[in-house]
């Protein structure tokens, strides 16, 4: 595979692109993260979502920790060359480190963040060392 | 309204957070762009999504030249309240200036970005004075 496709992509100065997890079956977008061209290319070589973490800046295959992997069905780019859409299943049914489904679980209701989804496992409990 | 929910959104330096914007009838992701805390402001308010332009500088209501408007059904705040979500309905069922229903018109195939999607509307005729 030639690496033409990595060329394609507008990333920000940090050398980054924002990327959105978007489980198939159900069509809930469960998280927003960044990646890299070496998060990108690992994600297509492996099939599994490899994202940037801007806090730990390092390279993280998502699930490493916890278990809760991204098979990856597709990739999209968007008309501006600088946002990734991936087609994803998300193992174990939780995208978000506080053990809920999606990472948007909060929802703007009369001025006020409502947590609006449910925790499904506890945080200790995905991080607990295996 | 206080505005105590625009103070919890973790801003980039710039003051930006991306918005995802996903179709509520059909669940494809349509777009990703930018909020500053004016454009998520206007949005709850007026209940229309408005955008901040990185390449024009300006505060954008979307569909303020095309009259694709999307109208915003709710607003989800992620985990680390730095990226948000929004489910729309999209008037005329376009939101890219390409005339495609998704920005998201291109899936990695063998190493390549191949366009998936049709373009329904020619541009010229979406951007042509009205």
């Amino acid at each position: 595979m030639s690496d033409n496709w990595l060329d394609k992509i507008n990333w920000t100065q940090d050398g980054l692109a924002p990327a959105i997890a978007q489980e198939a079956a159900t069509g809930r977008v469960l998280m927003l993260a960044w990646m890299n061209r070496e998060a990108l290319e690992k994600t297509a070589l492996s099939g599994e979502a490899h994202y940037w973490s801007r806090s730990r800046q390092k390279l993280w295959r998502k699930g490493e920790e916890s278990g809760h992997v991204q098979k990856v069905k597709s990739i999209r780019l968007d008309c501006d060359e600088d946002a990734i859409l991936l087609e994803i299943e998300q193992t174990g049914g939780i995208a978000c480190h506080t053990g809920r489904h999606s990472c948007f679980y909060r929802t703007l209701e009369a001025g006020e963040w409502v947590e609006t989804d449910p925790v499904l496992k506890d945080s200790e409990t995905i991080y607990r060392k295996r």
